[in-house]
Order: C-alpha cells, then sequence, then structure tokens
C-alpha cells in the first residue's frame, strides 16, 4: 500500500516532521512517500493561504498521479480537500477530517490546541464544513508568535500541556485534537501526562487512510463527488488538464 | 489483536452473518470472536428494543472483560454505544458510528438503506445524536414485512438494489450506507453495480477498530467518558458490578 | 387518576423526596404510587448508570402495567423515557422532558442546576434530545462530591441558591430548571428568593402528565411511538415479554 | 382559578368555538372567560395580521387585569405571547406553544394541520419561534378558499383527515396538531379514527394553564421576562399605559 | 428616490439623530423623511414594548403610503418589519436586517454593541429570525442606567469604545455593530480608532434600501410576502384598513 | 468609483455576458472593468473547478490591485471570496453572497435556479458558508447537458421560467435567485412573468458593492479579515507575493 502525504505549505521542515509521525504510525507494509508544495507559505493560518496550499496541493496531487493508493492532504484546515476527491480516483484523506472522525469516536465533545490565535477562525470553519462544531468544546491556541516552524513542540511544550488541561477542565472537552503539522506527533509524546485521549492529525489521517484503502472503496461516477464533467479548459498545469480530460468510465 | 463483536440481538443468523463479514474486513492479525446477546429480541427496530439490546450487549461487554482489546457493537443504531465506552477501559465502535465516519470521509452527503420502515425513526435518532443529520440526505427502506431476518439480502436483492439507486438519483447522495447487520456484506457484492461509494457497517467497524486500537488512545480519567464514579449498586450482574466497582487510575 | 412514579435509581432516600414532592403538587383526587428499580445505582450520572437505569424503570413499568393511568421516570436525564413510551399504552413523563417544557412555556432561555460536574454532560445530551439545546442558556453544578445523596438539600443549600443566581445574572437565563430527583422540593422552597421562575422535576411532571391524562390521547397504532412489531424475543422477565408479545389493536 | 381566553381575531363565531372547546377541557372549579378582539381582522394568516393581532390582544388583557390568574393567546401563530408574558404577572400561553409542548410529550416528531396556505409560512416561523423546527415532520393545508371561518369543520371534515392521515404515512409524523382556532374541538370528533395522537390548540393551552397556575411560577423581577422598565410612554389606552407605569416589585 | 424613515419610537431627540445620519449617508438625489411614531414608548428594550411599536410604525407607513419609494423601520430589533413588507408595495428594510447583511458581507462573525443589558435578549431573537445567530460572535451592553435616550454617544464615549475593543479581542468577532438609533453615526465617528469595520443601522439601511429601490424588484402576488388577503376587518385606523381591503393585482 | 468584476472561469462569452448587466446595474459615475481568468475551465460546477477558479482570481485581483475600489468575484459559488477578503483593502463581493443578502432582504425564504444538476452541491456548500441553509427552500436545475455556455438564456428559456414557478407554487420560496453567471440579465428579462422577485447575482454584486464603497468601511487590522501575517513564501506570482509581503499598516 503506497500513501502519499502532501504537505500544503513550503516548509521543509514540516515535511520532516509529518514523515517522522507517519512512518511511525503506518502498518508494516505500507509505503509512505512525503512531497512539499512547490509553492506557497511557510504555514497556513488563514482562508487566503489555504486557498493557495488547495491549488498547490492539486497540483501536486495530480503531478504524481498514478503512484499512490491515497492521498493525506497534511495540513490542519484541509485545503483543498474536498475538491481534489472529485479530481482523485482513490481515496483522499485530510488531517482535519480525520481527527475528527477519530476524535468523534472516541468522546462526545472535543477541542483544538492550535499554535496561533489567527488560525482559530479557519480551523472553525473547516469544523463546520463538516457539520460536526456542535460537538467542539472549544480551540485554544498559543498566544505569542512563533519562534520557529519547526521547532514549536520544544519550544511551547509547557503551554501546549496547559492549554490541553485547560479544555478538559475548563471547556469539558472528552477528547483534545493537537492540530496543526507542526505538531506532528507531540500526540505520542504526551498522552501519558493528560487525563483524556489525544489525537494526532498525522498518525489519525493513516490510520484512516489504511482502513478507507482496505475498503476499497468504488470511484463515484454519480454524485457530487464523481470526476468533474470534461470541459474546455486552459492554462493549467498538463498533469491537471490530464486529469480534468479523462472521459469518466462511469 | 483481539476484537469482541457482539450482536446485541438474539439471533444467532444474523450472529452468522456478521462473524462471515467481520473475518473478510480483519487484517490478518486480528482475532475476531463473535458473541450474541443472551436475552432480548429477534432484530432492533425500536428505541425500546435498543433500550434492551443495550442493556444485554452491556453485560455481554463486562462478561467478556479482558479477552479483547476493542469491542463492536454490530447493530445499526448502536444500542448502548456510548455508555459502554464509559464502562471499558479499551476502545468501542458501534455500526451507524463507524459507517456514518466512512462515509463522511468519501462524500459530504449520505443516505441509509433500511431493512423496515419501523426503524427509520431510529436511525434518524441515532444520526442526530452523532450530529451529522444535517449530512443525512435520506433513509430509505424495505416497506414489506421481512420473510426471515437471516436471508433478507437474498430475498429483497433487487429491491435493495433500487432503493441504493434512488438514494443516488433523487435525494442526491453523494455516499450510500447499508444499515443493519442483516444486511452484513451486501455491499461487498453489490458496490461494482452502484455508482457512488457504498458503506456496510460490519467491515467500517473492524477498519476502524482497527485503527483506534493501533492509535491506542488512554483511557479518559477525566470527563464525560470516564469510568462511572464508584459508588453504591445493587442486584447486577456480578461482571458489571465488578467493573463499576473498579476504583479509577486516573 | 393513578400515577406510577418510577425511582430509576436504588435509592429508598430519594423516593421518599421524590414521594412526598409527587403528592404537595397532585390534584385533588391523583393517587400517586412510588416505585423504587430493584436493581442500579445509587444515583444517575453517567451515559453508563442511564442505561441500566432505563431497563430497570422498564422492568418496573412493565410489572406494575395496568395499574395506573399514567407513568413518570423519576431522573433527570429521564432514562429510557422515548422506549417506555413506545411499550407502554398510557402517557408517560419524564422529569426533564417536563421540566423542559414547562421552562420553555414562562421564559425564552433557560439554564439547569445540577448536582455534580460529572452529570452535566449527560444532561446536555438529555436536552439535545428534545432539540432544545439552543434555548440551554447553561447548566452549572455543585463541584464538591457529595455527602449523602439523601441530604443534598440540607447540605448545600447555601451554594445552590447561588448557582441559581448566577446562571440569572451571568449567563443570562429566563427560567431555572432545579434537577435531579435529589433536589425534589427545592424549588418550593426557595423559589421566594430567587428572581425568575424556578422549575422542579417532580412537581411539573406531575402536572404534565395530570394535564395528559385529562386530554387522553389515542396510543398510537402507527408511527414510531406504536408498539415495537411482535417478534421472538427470550431472556426477559415474564412482565416485559408479555407486553412485547401483544398483537396492537391498530 | 379564572382563565381569560383572548380570540385575537374579530370574528365572534371563532370565539364560541373556542368557547365551547374550552368549557369541554377544563377542570371543575375552572372559570373560563372568552374576549373577542375589539379590532383587526377575520382570521390570521399572514405576519402583517399577527402584528395587528398581537397588539389587540395586548390591549384586552391590559383592560382586563386583575380579573384573571392566567391568559390563553387563543390563535395559532401566538400573536404577542412573548411580549404579554412580559407585560402580565400572571401566566400566559398560546395556542401553538401549547399544542408543540403536549405533542413533544407524546412523541418525537409532530405535523400541523392548518386551514390555509398561506398560514404555513407564519406557522413554520412560529415553531422556529420555539426553536422546535428540527421535530416538524411538516405542514399540510386546506387548499381551496374557506367557505366560512365559522364552519370549516364541517365542510372539510374528509379533507381534514385525510391531511392527518398523510401526515403520518407520508411525512412520518408520531403526533398530530390540528391548528387554528376555527378547528377547535375537531381533533377531539376524529381521535379516534386516527392512527396517531392528536392535539388541539385550545385543550392544550387549557391543560398547560391550568397546570402553570397550580405551580404559580414566580413573576420574573430579572431576566427578559420582567416588565418592561419604566419609562416614558404617550398614546397608549390607559389601562396599557397604567400596567407599563407600574414600578415593579422586584 | 423618496425614503420614509419611521422611528418606531416616541422620542424626537433619536428621530433627529436618525435624520442626521440618513442625510449624511443618502445618495445625492434621495430624499429623507423621517416619522417619529404617534405612541409608544420613549426607547425599545423588550418584546412588549417592540409589539406596541410595531404596530405603531405599521400606522405610520399606511398613513404616508403613496409618498415614498422605500421604508426604513429605524429601530434596532426591526418592530413589524416582516409584517409591514407584506403589507407594503415597495422595499422595507430594518436597522437590524440591514447591519447583519452589511455585516455578513464584511466579515464571517460580528458582535453587537447595545446601549443596556435589557435589550440583549431581544437583540439575540431578532438576529435569530434572520437565521445567521450561529454568525453572531456576542452582544455586549453598557451596564448602567442610561442618563438621557438623546445623549447616549457622549455621555459613553470611552465605554462603547471599550465595548468595541473586547468583542474583537475576547470574542473573535471579526464586524462590529453599533446597535440601536440612539447610537446612528457613532459609528462614523469613531471607525477609525477600532481595528475592524464598523456598522451602523441607519447608515447600511439606507444604502441597502437605495440599492433595493434601484434594482426594483417585484411587489409578490404569491407567497409568504404576498399582500394579507382580502377579508373582513374592523376597527383599524383608515389608511390600514384602506390598503388592507386593495384587491391584489396580482 | 471603479469596479474590477473578476470573471473566475475562461469563457469570454460568459465575461460578455456579466458586463453587459454590469453595465445596465451600475450608477452613473461607476466605471465597470471586467476580467476573465487567464487559466481553469469553461464554468464552474464542481468544488475541484472552484478551487482553480479561486486561486485564478486571486492572481487577477493582485495583479489589477491599486486599480479598482471594489471587486465583484463574478461566479456563483464565490470561488476565493473569503480568501480575497483577506488579502485586498478595498471591499469584494460574491454573486452569491450578494443574491442571498438580497434575497434575505425581500424574504424569508429562498430558492436557487441552476444551470445543472451537477451544480447544485457545490452552491449547497456555498449556502451553507453563509449560515442561511435553513433558509433555502430548495435548488432547481436544468436537468439536461447545455448546448453553449454562451446562450443558455436563449436556448432554455421556457424551462427557466418553469423551474421559477415550481420553487413558487411547490417549494414555498418567497424569492428566486437566478444563479450563475451564464443567466446574468435573465432575471431583468422576466420579472414581470413571475409572481415572486427575482434576484440577479451581478446586478445585487454591483448595488452591494456600491452601496459598500460607500459606506468606506475600515480593512480589518486585526480579527480574522486582516491581511494575512507575513512570512516565508516562494514561487507565487509576483503581484501575489507583493501583496502578501507588506507588512500591515495596524
Amino acid at each position: 500500500m503506497k500513501i502519499l502525504v502532501i504537505n500544503p505549505n513550503i516548509s521543509e521542515s514540516v515535511s520532516t516532521l509529518i514523515q517522522a509521525e507517519a512512518q511511525r504510525s503506518a502498518s508494516p507494509g505500507t509505503e509512505i512517500a512525503v512531497a512539499t508544495a512547490p509553492f506557497g507559505v511557510a504555514y497556513i493560518e488563514t482562508r487566503f493561504e489555504a486557498l493557495v496550499g488547495a491549488y498547490a496541493t492539486a497540483c501536486v496531487a495530480a503531478e504524481r498521479h498514478g503512484s499512490y493508493d491515497g492521498v493525506v492532504v497534511a495540513a490542519f484546515g484541509d485545503p483543498g480537500l474536498q475538491g481534489i476527491k472529485e479530481l482523485i480516483d482513490v481515496p483522499v484523506v485530510g488531517l482535519t477530517e480525520s481527527s475528527l472522525m477519530t476524535a468523534a469516536t472516541l468522546g462526545q465533545r472535543f477541542s483544538i490546541i492550535a499554535i496561533s490565535p489567527r488560525i482559530k477562525a479557519w480551523y472553525r470553519e473547516t469544523v463546520e464544513r463538516s457539520h460536526l462544531v456542535s460537538r467542539l468544546a472549544s480551540i485554544r491556541a498559543l498566544e505569542e508568535p512563533l519562534r520557529d516552524i519547526g521547532s514549536v513542540q520544544q519550544d511551547y511544550a509547557e503551554r501546549l500541556k496547559a492549554l490541553c488541561n485547560e479544555v478538559v477542565e475548563v471547556d469539558g472537552a472528552d477528547v483534545i485534537i493537537i492540530a496543526g503539522a507542526p505538531l506532528a506527533g507531540l500526540a505520542r509524546e504526551i498522552r501519558g501526562e493528560l487525563s483524556v485521549p489525544v489525537v494526532d492529525g498525522v498518525s489519525s489521517a493513516i490510520a484512516q487512510l489504511e482502513g478507507l484503502i482496505r475498503l476499497s472503496p468504488k470511484k463515484a461516477t454519480k454524485g457530487s463527488f464523481a470526476a468533474p464533467p470534461v470541459k474546455p479548459n486552459q492554462g493549467l498545469p498538463e498533469p491537471l488538464a490530464r486529469l480534468l480530460n479523462r472521459r469518466s468510465p462511469g
């Protein structure tokens, strides 16, 4: 089973964190490839940055098409996820969607721990898109500007643990989601110190995607996740155009 | 990895269907044990029957405690699921919850195909409990009284396929959930003939549960899924009482 | 008019409180009988405890069937209420449902005062099941472990009054619901000291049930509150089995 | 116990229907007085007509203040209900609110049968104001222009029964609400012929109001149902002005 | 283009504030006429006061009918707005509705700044009627009793600015709505000192109404905003009765 | 006042329709410039196509930055709208958002008429993002494959009018939104033949945007619509990078 993990951001240091946690959580026999967006920003906090990351991720998914059995969109907020599901004929998962599904199975209400205040609105809207916002107990975030996107976990370990405790004690969370690829792997390290289950985006996504690939669902040929109808297009990267120009088999 | 699958109903013929689909979908190395409720009704269609099935399932889960790494509550509607999650210290999943999570990953709106009209209200309320009802395109059901709960798939194959097509064409479903343990395995057989992904409760539950066990989330010691507080009880089956009388380690 | 009030818990001291408030609020000519669950826990705070209480309540309701014109499920959270409504051919009410309906008539937003922090999640989910959660201003609870379930009112009178004031001043409640059978009757005692109407579960339930019995609604023979369809069952207490085996007249 | 029932419309023939059903459903010892709006329209189908009926009803409630222990606003849609609750220091109920509360106790989903298509939007918005719209299975209405507002029941008996059956069979209603004062009493006559409980606005309102008066809730002195703050006013009928000019005792 | 702005309250000092801001925001060529309610209260904080204001506003709109191309209901909470839209054949807007639409275009979540705590419930319900309450970040209000309704802006300028900052910093608002006709024009004065866009009811209403008049939408002849059906009425002011007695052209 | 209207699709024929309707609806003194996306697809029906259109639109908005006082994103579904609002320091509106706001002012429930069945899911999700989906009566669409995107109005005039009547008569819409830039101007032509107000995306957007520009709201320097924080980026078109690299003045 081959999984392509796409980092929608340009930060190689974050790709390294993602890769490590993806490897740790993959089943034996699963091959993980990580790709970094060729254009975009260092990390996504806003709707605009997500818009750019969505397009960059789609370009990577198209370029590597044929080399994988499933795709992980590896930024919280899932830039482009629903669109890429239409485009691609194998399962596609995102960090937020996978975390929400895992958290929803482990408890009724969950909170999200995030790396910056600015990111909270975008995360909230991502949860709204899943229609699970009424199960969101809270989003709490680091307040200070980040020193370095590649070392957030080390730099803010104590504050992150404190936030985890606050969402349980104050906000009533049954489950904690530690959000954002820069925090990949943190859940694994601190879960012994916390009083409720803690969910990590990357490992949830790998687990969910492995499960989906094993269930081998059919690619939709009708409904809103069928491939986009063939129609004139122009100016797109060749791999994207090629996928769009395929006649659906359905 | 040992998984206990509990049929909340008394029908051995349905347990046999569940067992077969669970085995087919389990990963190598996963051991499946299926238990049938010692008391209750032939199949659950109503809130009252679910109330009985919930208690029967809890009794089985308590009795077998220590022999498994995770539990599947194997009736659609998930009788007792959230309560049993409190009681048990390993992951517990239900057919509806797992199907919803799988469907929510494969598309935005889903429909449920069910075996009787009476069952629709109870299913709808189960979806409401997950807060995903605004993504439910429809529930459609067989209208005739069932000839035999163990042979529903054979007896109504054509009608079930027709219902699947209606939810796509008329109701706008992106994904179909074939609901109810008596239909376990049907999705696998007819998915080639359908135009959107089709989700089966048993195989989704096994996939989700294997993933969860691998993520090995901590049992909550705080929040609403911690074990119930120790307090006086009486008249309960001994295995249940024993679990309730444990002091939580947290 | 004969009303059976079932305490879903095993605490006789709580049954005594319930009985006293039920008598005080009943109309002349109403006979009140109180029954205590023969098995279960001392008081219900969690989903699992509610699951046990639901089955115990159903057993009592079936055993006494024929001796009453209506039933009160006398624990907040209404364990088994909707299922028992299917089973029984006379009106059935619960403390939470009755309190919510009364509160919804007295104001637009209401708060719940509860006896322990753990109980809040279960209460919230009960309100969700009524679809009135968007009118719930807050749930506030005693924080300390209870000294004695039979003397909560005396032990925490001042704290309970303070919580009542907080939900008005801070949370914007128009109405206060004092929740839980152990607090039965407290509303009557302190209402003169509060600035908004205060609702008690037991007296609301008696008032609502008397009204319903007088309206004498027909038992449903169709829809999701008709009696469960007759089908094989096994291992159930004889009174339950007898009710399930009845052919509906409809 | 003295109850004032206010017909927000100018139709004396409808007041007569209301009076008859109110008398039939009142407990022994309850005195019913019915008042007809001194200005307004023949029957309320629209938001504008409700606006007029609200003011007329408030004027009557103020004029008769002191002569009753509780008020029924006796038009479906409850014109002015929430405002009048602020103004008056005894319980006030409305036909829709009472019907919804009764229906919500008898089942999970309910439908409304109405006398004209135009009325459906206004009824729907009334249900939205109670936050119970997600439990509304449907609103179905007579399609033809009414021959005479005082004889709707006789003129359309068969069609009304057919609508009742449709909401059960097609829309999945557990309970039927027969809406509108011109249909007062119809539920009582046809309930034997229907397959689910049927709720009548007038009798529900009387039952709810009697229960509330017996519970004797305190008039709010804080929160959003306290009397409006004393402030300058002009041009109002003297009884209204007098009530507004009272200093709250709170 | 002639716009009639109706102050639903009796305060001439507030009408003066409204007039000034309406003039400042109108396009060249737009004529503004302001009318003050002939009866009612000094300012509207409650549902009851809104009920009175609704009727008073309707009377003014009817009396001046034929002299305007559009109407502004110039109190926050929009008393009578939806009903008056049925009655009148040209566009009608309200301060709250216009502010919400403007705010919804400028950001995703908005907060409301209000002049008294009592007013918050009524404002919240107004936002609920628009179905935008899930985008409402908060309502914050002056806590002290107002010295003079005509000089709120001067008397509480600093406190109002502080509230504006709190809704951004604490509640996460993207946009601030300064609510209530007594604050008309304040947004214009302080917007340079705030960190997010700030919306004023009067200027939003004028801008929205000018836009609508230019789009010249057809008056509905079907649906729930057609004129109320012609039917008997009595006791109404002659201009109201005349409008109600018109045969719709549709 | 200079308005840039960006067609997110590559179809020049659609840009011509947009331009014509924009000109017709603009106030005297408003200058309209229309730009066509330099890359993408012929028309947007799916989430993936919207993802591409979002990026293309952002590139155009950045490239022309400084030449306009406001931007219209001129495809239904508003590709990239919320992200572009962050990026740009003048008002930005979209066809769907503007239509929804206009429709919400003209009535309570509205329906959308669309050009293809596939487009319905994407439109529905766009309405969900505005939180107004509970006011959406229906979406109805042409069923046949389009002959030519530039002549939809001529080719399907009768069918489109029939759909308009269906949403009023069957679905209960108070207002009709004719959706999609290829239908720009149709509302203007057929409104005389319809029984409720009909809203056109382009003219609504122009009216809303003119109003917003006149209100001259401040660009947010805090909250989730402030410019994205300055951070490393790479591989972006120079105008985009330049905007992202600006230090916010706030």
